[in-house]
């Protein structure tokens, strides 16, 4: 709108680049900014482009670090045997939020998708499989997430990893805890069925 | 969450400190950051911090500016004897988008609120009692917000201005267009009665 002043229009169509943030949500985001003190615009402007500048990724795991090891790979206390490959580092982040999980991480910064061309070579298999020679790893544990990508994923990792004769696993699908059988779709509750355990 | 990495935290702090954004939505948003390239997350902050910078108050009506007056203001089609009151610079740009107000505005920067210490020194109000006495003004159209404060603030400047022998409207309250009188709470349904036409 011609209207608008200009600094607003440019806040906003930036904001507007953001996931989940729509066109109205930007110019009302962009108007709040308008009516804050310079210093905090500016305070939030550094955080994103110095956070942004000093993001490194892990070179043991791939998971997001400000130095050379992310902090789960720096931790000593942390099972060194066990790997969970996942997709992305918020993947970890929910991973450690479950307080359960004592072994390291591999991201794979990415999914198998032919559809969207990104092969094997386009995410860290490579990466991954160097790790796996090059230590002694009990448990490789795949939580990739459960949609078709995913799974595809998984299953191409587990044909690489077993010759080495490394345990794999795949976390296990069923109904989340909460929800409500009428509601669940059927492919969730046939696996939950297929992976019933005895009492 | 200590595993998470620290410029993924700074940046998820301050993007939880806009309006309607929660601490999961800014870490989301902060670790969709993180995987962009460095340009676009610079050109992101740069477009925040530059455009908060260039923001000015239109130096006749308060809406927000690059330069000295507001594109409003500038225009010369628009009718000079019509001034219609806001509260905020977004309340200009709701107006605008009627495309049917051919006057000009003025922004108050706020409103009358005791309860939050807001008095009539801390809102533009003498600006606009200055340009009533300066200018020839056929009509002053309030149209701050139909809530108390809103309504409050517009009953003082009425106060204000009717001595000045200038027509001061209100604008309406009603039924919404499209809404469902069924839904209306009484208050509105109460003023839409009130407010009934001939037709």
């Amino acid at each position: 709108m011609s209207q608008q002043a200009e600094p607003i229009q440019r806040m906003a169509e930036e904001l507007a680049k953001l996931p989940g943030i729509g066109r109205k949500t930007a110019q009302r985001l962009a108007y709040h900014l308008a009516a804050q003190p310079l210093e905090a615009v500016r305070a939030l402007a550094f955080a994103l482009a110095e956070g942004r500048e000093s993001i490194r990724l892990c070179t043991r795991c791939g998971n997001y670090t400000a130095g050379e090891l992310c902090a789960v790979c720096a931790d000593p206390r942390r099972r060194q045997d066990i790997l969970c490959v996942v997709r992305d580092p918020r993947d970890v982040a929910a991973m450690e939020r479950i307080n359960d999980y004592h072994g390291l991480y591999h991201v794979l910064h990415g999914i198998l998708s032919p559809m969207d061309g990104v092969g094997p070579q386009d995410i860290r298999i490579r990466e991954l499989m160097d790790r796996l020679k090059g230590q002694e790893v009990s448990e490789l544990i795949l939580a990739t997430n459960p949609d078709i990508e995913g799974e595809a994923t998984a299953a191409y990792i587990a044909r690489l990893a077993k010759p080495l004769g490394i345990r794999v696993t795949r976390i296990a699908h069923g109904v989340p805890v909460g929800s409500d059988l009428e509601y669940t779709d059927e492919v969730t509750l046939s696996k939950a069925m297929e992976g019933r355990r005895e009492l």
